[in-house]
């Protein structure tokens, strides 16, 4: 269901109910560019630390708009064996609700537009119709805005608290008026009087003025026509301006209600508490919290406890078919080729209807880069791979809810494009932190090319390159002690420059903290002959395993609290490891066991550090 | 005529045509956004001088992409005393024609966009069909590349300089690829061999071994399918040879021509050396510049330079119209409003047809915000404006010509936004210097608001406030005396600060020449304590009158040198001091030589201090 500004309000109720009766749902979204950086590749360096990933992602990319956004809600019905799906693909734009409003600035990519255009994309649609939103500190100062001028209206505000003196000049306008008032209170025939346009400056005065000379009896009103303001007095008793009093509170409730516009829908997401899917979410993620929660936080830590906060079950498509048991069986992991080979064996694509009411995708006649249509597959993707876990269990399970354990170890770890050796980001924890020994930094001239690096280590077998900048990279050997060797060599050398991984981060570490200390402690002079060597991989060691203990403190909604009930979960763990131990007279059976048990193993390795030798994960080059 | 990328190469000539026939051209730009600044009204300091405005326009609004460019050419016919117009309204959008072509990030501005949205602009044409383009570092990069690749083909380019050793591990490989062409050229019924897909610096290897192992008679391409790129080798006589060569250069030289695009209209209308007329053009010229030809210079004097060398005629019809003769009898100087009131006496709407082929404009239904049909009616009220002023001179004439002497005092004046004494900027020499000595520069908390001001001068009569930001603006008092009264006053003030102009740009200077003491002297100690006090407005004097001396050596086309012939001028110098001098029998005929020597007078105010006390222009606040 296409949702725009003019059909949002009535549908709003719809996409409510969705999020109310869903098991789970997914999302995607579409943005005006990737990378605002130099190009893509600097910004995704393969030994990227995630912390490194964050900042850059940070920096390059929340300048671009996430201006469509698909939902689609998933229900399983039990009696038909079928999932019913209700698909929303909002198409969202900051459009200036007042001249007071924010005039939101944001970076398009042309690749990226381009890109969009070839797909069919809808501009007009995004920038004609799009459906406004506010972050929540916007929120909260259009909320203070209109609380302010109804106190001031009121006579009970921050004006009435710190009046204004009356100016020499303007004490006769002001007398005049109050003159004015007395003579329109005498009449008995006048209902109301309008009194002269006026500056911003005078209005102000006769509020202030009126607020304490007539406390009762009247109501003040500024009226605006289109060239100018002016002020309506109009006799009223106390019931007609209570109820004039509401009458306007109401109309601005609406106002604000249709300020906030779309961050409302994603506000009720973050209520339901409930399992969000997304494929190769994490720039999703970012932008969704970026655009209509706040900025995002300094750092990653803080960016994990933050996400926790909003969205506390995440699962990433992505990740799930880069890791085993899914893995050897699933070659290309980019949305579409996954759709296409979760139709197939030993793949069981599941029974999908469309609500009523709402449109049905048809998966033959692709319509990718729709953010609804997308949001649909990505969501059909997870259902397949999960029974598929289903299938391994014995007995076989053939439908697995979104509350089962068997996906609980793929939650909250969003996959990190093109890092050699970290798959995901760890939301929930300390993220992995390989070993990487088998690695170089090496520098060298701007005008080297790759073949120039595969030139120079041309004697050390198979490499792998990725670059950092013009005049360095990360050259990867296939063995460890190889690095030494490597190392040696280029003592001599002129033009280019290699040191180890470990050497690099601690020089790193080094530069950061005379850097600080410079800051801290300027009227010291720094000593920069004798800085301390610090542990190449220390300033990863900060993410304690805290995330989860965040408040859900970010929504202004009361909503409700996120089901966090887990009785209903269909298998335990203890389920789990009997699949293992208990002895499976079927040698295919046992096969199956070990494959969720070594997914289990895979995943866990967060906080502990993985064997580079022993690389878990592909990395695919596909978005 | 609407061009798009579709049907741009097409109609190239039919641009071309127009442009050469034409008497002169009107322009016109929609931008995706206006100021990337805090507001426009920052943006945009009453009390600006020429650099600071120019400073503040290049920081703030060159990220923005101008989308829309509108051309209407202008051509006399004498025999049926009417204006022939061709109307282009041409869309522009930086499509990467390959994929290591530059991807441009633009910014856009809600508000902007939102006001283009309202008037039915399409941005699907703008994304899915809009014409590239390149500025001339870009056209010469990928000039560069072209020829590297064809002298890398011949053998002769940067490769075969500094050829690249044969590694040892590629060394095999290389020598099976020369024995399979050896064996090729033996075997006479075989035309052409494929290669194997291989690696780029597989491929350079082969270009290069063979440019030497096989100097003729076989030519040597590279072959690009949808996933991988090899080579083939064809036997080939030199005739045949030469003619490949041939036809893959008409190839890349269309190529290029296309990925150059609309940046060929700018050129053309810049070899033309025609007259441009613009309303309000600075933002339009400032764009153009930018987009099709190279990043602004650093200062406003190398702007002058560059703009003049690229447009040497300009001509701003809001500055026309907020100038004697006009501006008593033009009250708002937008667009719009001025198109409609150049239909009324005493001005008299010129007959105008649009050329056969060419679409035309209904003015009685406003496309407004149109590019194409702004430039239009830009050109219509440039027309109007002229003949008014031909209607002053005794005899009358009733139709004057681009190339006028009546209009030259017009010639490269650019208007100035909401600057209150510099009505505009002047691209042919040094600015106006406004005396100022009724201006006053406050400093005040945050928290204050324009009525704050407003009390605080209450005692000086009328004021004008100009913004600079936060925490300061310039209030110009009716009366310069009031100057010293207002900063003797302040002296016991605690919240607020005031100063004269002249103290407050004198300490500018001041701050300015520390700073570049620090920068250039760093080892000295700077004497922060002695600073010497510059002539506040010196900086201003640093525009020499050379801005006409530029070469025209920014576009590569050879083209024609710009019509500098002035022979069929219709009226010189000393016919309009006639108009002065003579006695004429007739007061009317005296009142319109008095308006026109008013005009004359007012413009040549230029590198002259003017008369704050008798401002000659208004300071109209619409587009």
């Amino acid at each position: 269901m296409e949702i725009i500004r003019s059909n949002f309000k009535i549908n709003l109720h719809k996409v409510y109910q969705a999020i109310e009766e869903a098991d789970f749902f997914a999302i995607d979204g579409e943005f005006s560019g990737i990378s605002d950086g130099p190009s893509v590749t600097a910004l995704t360096s393969g030994f990227d630390t995630p912390e490194e990933r964050y900042q850059k992602l940070k920096k390059h990319s929340m300048d671009f708009l996430l201006f469509q956004f698909g939902l689609c809600a998933f229900k399983y019905d039990h009696t038909d064996s079928k999932h019913i799906t209700k698909s929303f693909n909002f198409y969202v734009f900051p459009k200036p609700f007042s001249r007071s409003s924010p005039d939101v600035k944001f970076v398009c990519q042309s690749s990226s537009i381009d890109f969009l255009a070839s797909q069919g994309f809808d501009f007009n649609k995004v920038f004609c119709s799009g459906i406004p939103y506010l972050n929540q500190e916007e929120e909260r100062q259009l909320r203070e805005q209109f609380d302010e001028k109804r106190s001031q209206a009121n006579g009970a505000g921050a004006l009435a608290k710190c009046p204004v003196t009356i100016p020499e000049d303007q004490r006769k306008f002001i007398d005049q008026v109050i003159e004015k008032i007395e003579d329109f209170l005498q009449n008995k025939e006048k209902k109301s009087l309008d009194l002269e346009p006026c500056t911003g400056f005078q209005r102000k005065l006769i509020y202030q003025t009126l607020s304490w000379k007539f406390p009762k009896g009247i109501h003040v009103e500024t009226l605006e026509t289109e060239k100018e303001r002016h002020i309506v007095i109009s006799k009223v008793d106390e019931e007609e301006r209570k109820r004039r009093e509401q009458e306007k509170y109401a109309k601005e409730q609406e106002e604000l209600n249709d300020a906030v516009g779309f961050s409302r829908v994603i506000h009720a997401i973050a209520n339901s508490g409930k399992l969000v899917v997304g494929h190769n979410m994490l720039l999703d993620v970012m932008h969704t919290i970026h655009q209509f929660y706040c900025p995002l936080p300094a750092d990653l830590k803080e960016f994990k406890e933050m996400t926790t906060c909003v969205f506390p079950r995440l699962l990433d498509t992505k990740l799930m078919a880069s890791t085993q048991p899914f893995k050897d069986i699933i070659n290309n992991t980019s949305l579409a080729e996954l759709e296409k080979r979760l139709k197939e064996t030993p793949f069981d694509p599941p029974k999908v209807e469309s609500a009523e009411g709402f449109p049905s995708y048809d998966t033959a006649s692709e319509q990718l880069h729709e953010a609804g249509y997308d949001a649909y597959i990505t969501g059909l993707c997870f259902i397949s791979m999960a029974n598929y876990l289903g299938s391994l269990l014995g007995p076989p399970k053939m439908c697995v809810s979104a509350r089962s354990k068997l996906i609980e170890p793929f939650f909250n770890k969003l996959f990190l494009m093109r890092v050699m050796d970290i798959p995901y980001l760890n939301l929930e924890g300390p993220d992995l932190q390989p070993k990487r020994d088998h690695v170089l930094h090496v520098t060298f001239p701007k005008e080297w090319k790759t073949s120039d690096l595969y030139q120079l280590f041309s004697a050390f077998g198979n490499i792998q390159i990725s670059w950092i900048d013009d005049t360095s990279a990360f050259v990867s050997l296939s063995q460890p002690e190889q690095v030494q060797i490597a190392v040696n060599t280029s003592k001599y050398a002129e033009s280019y420059r290699i040191q180890t991984y470990a050497e690099y981060v601690g020089k790193k570490q080094e530069d950061k903290q005379v850097k600080r200390k410079w800051t801290e402690d300027s009227w010291k002079e720094a000593d920069r002959k004798q800085p301390k060597v610090s542990d190449p991989c220390s300033h990863t060691n900060s993410f304690a395993a805290t995330g989860t203990t965040g408040k859900r403190n970010l929504s202004p909604d009361p909503g409700e609290a996120g089901s966090e009930d887990r009785e209903s979960e269909e298998m335990s763990d203890s389920e789990l490891e009997q699949i293992d131990s208990c002895a499976d007279p079927f040698p295919e059976g046992r096969k199956k066991a070990k494959k969720l048990k070594r997914m289990k193993k895979e995943l866990s390795l967060a906080g502990t550090v993985a064997e580079s030798s022993a690389m878990l994960f592909e990395v695919p080059d596909t978005w």
